[in-house]
């Protein structure tokens, strides 16, 4: 049961944006800024960030839905997602992109730990600066909504098939859609706030 | 010196809004919603939160600007700032505010850790569920402000001086405005964007 009184249908982070709408409508902002908008690292690694950072967090919600978006997203290449999981450093992924998720499991922990070398090693694999920038503030961010959805004991439903489709719905709507729906399912069962 | 090429005379956080402006608005939107909108907690104890917050994580950026912050809000009351961060426990501050520290120093470490007895401690003492939730928010986004300030190494001022001067413009100003300046700031040093 959740800590405090949440529309109780909604399950994580939605149930906390229709709780409050003004602070929700900003955090899914800064998602589709983060996972969605134009970048040289793709939708689906940027997805895969997001779900690592989660899981290392355990947190449930955040973790399993960002997995299945991204397992969406890389499409006929969704085992990505679980080797990753399992130990980014055996999956069959570039070298730029372990490097990223290394200082992004770094600042899972705390900002203070990424080094000078982690950085020349990401620059060294190809990444940009705005490479190195994103990754950072992508784990930042799901360090914060990790909390934010745990610190609550909101919802995490346990059926793997409905973050499947969640997953599918985030990579296909994006988020600022998703704020919508939120809000106007709200305002459905409870009357406009 | 920072991990990346940022405008090399901004520190902390500045410096990372100035060099990706679309996700600094929506951050510094997210700080004046969540310290400076209508609530029944004072400016004062939100500021305060967040300092206690960046202090646990070590980010001497946030936690130096942020308590200058509270103690220019708590005015001839300002020692309270330093009794918190030294013990909050014994500090002069209400039931209430040390349950919601209690909360907000379990969430700096994971959000799962907080319990159903730290929520109805909160409410014995008189904390809402907004009062709560709003804790639990600013912890949880101050939790990704430090790791985003740490994260890429940027520059903290050593000057106790500097830090008295800038809580005194948070304070005043708010985010919404400060986030205007470093933009103005930033295109007379090195042209539009």
């Amino acid at each position: 049961m959740s800590h405090i009184s949440l529309p109780d249908d909604m399950p994580g982070i939605r149930a906390l944006v229709a709780y409050r709408t003004d602070t929700g409508k900003i955090l899914y902002e800064l998602a589709e800024a983060l996972l969605r908008s134009e970048s040289t690292l793709k939708r689906a690694e940027r997805e895969l960030i997001a779900a690592y950072v989660s899981w290392l967090n355990e947190c449930a919600f955040c973790a399993s839905s960002h997995a299945a978006a991204s397992r969406h997203l890389f499409n006929e290449r969704s085992d990505i997602v679980d080797a990753v999981l399992k130990d980014y450093r055996t999956a069959p992924i570039s070298a730029k992109l372990k490097a990223l998720l290394k200082i992004a499991g770094k600042v899972q922990q705390n900002g203070r730990l990424v080094t000078e070398e982690d950085v020349a090693d990401a620059h060294a694999h190809g990444a940009t600066d705005r490479e190195i920038h994103d990754a950072v503030l992508i784990a930042a961010s799901f360090s914060m909504f990790n909390r934010y959805v745990d610190g609550l004991a909101t919802w995490a439903p346990e059926d793997p098939d409905v973050y499947t489709e969640m997953g599918r719905r985030m990579a296909e709507q994006g988020y600022a859609r998703r704020f919508s729906q939120v809000v106007s399912e709200h305002q459905v069962e409870h009357g406009p706030r």
